[in-house]
């Protein structure tokens, strides 16, 4: 198994409304009005929107009901970018569970929480570059 | 806010015997044997292991304490490599929740459950072809 993930799907209750808010914050994806799955290019990647208890059956797992134990990261190269996106998250109807402020490792983030209550930190990590594409790479050592 | 994932964390109850399944598959890391937090360079992104209850206090989100409606997907081009990497979890010591077989949608995959109780598809679909980077790239249209 290559060391890589090529689709992350984020199971919601309202399709429309999560697709919506995905949008507000400036994602675009192929998806027509019909469809009941939303792919976004995202990066060599594949973020996706489908119904939760759809996903919960094809995963062959059992709906604990809330949070369970998954948090997406979406880190910048500096704090103002932080500021910038968390405030796009709110406009946008996001909850802000943590305003951006200094961390604990020596970087600065915020936490928004999409209308399907999934976690997203907002992070400027100094010592995690990224690259005009978009991607990220780990420091050596 | 561009549209891309920097960071996947997967909340552990047991570092160490989430860290050995990953590296079982064939995934390495620079963690140290110390170090409270293992992250996984992944394509451009990348993927950690980390406290779950220390996720969700940095989440800012209360632990429903099971399966909380995100999934993971792992493309191939082939079924033959779905097969593949199915029985590399297996013999990593995964659940494996759906044994490979044609899907709905005219692919090809399985579900392996990590020690974790995190769902990964490993799938197979004719229409995404994985590069030769491992990114993926939806098709047009």
């Amino acid at each position: 198994m290559e060391q890589r993930v090529s689709l992350i799907t984020l199971g919601v209750t309202d399709l429309g409304r999560a697709k919506r808010f995905y949008e507000a914050l400036g994602w675009t994806s192929g998806a027509k009005e019909a469809d009941d799955v939303v792919f976004f290019q995202a990066g060599g990647m594949v973020v996706s929107l489908w119904g939760r208890d759809q996903l919960a059956e094809d995963s062959v797992v059992k709906d604990g009901g809330g949070w369970g134990g998954v948090a997406l990261a979406y880190n910048t190269n500096s704090n103002e970018e932080v500021d910038a996106v968390i405030e796009e998250a709110r406009a946008a109807g996001a909850t802000i569970g943590r305003e951006p402020a200094d961390t604990f490792y020596g970087g600065y983030s915020g936490i928004f929480i999409d209308p399907e209550g999934h976690p997203w930190e907002v992070a400027h990590n100094p010592r995690w570059t990224i690259e005009p594409d978009g991607s990220v790479t780990l420091p050596k050592g």
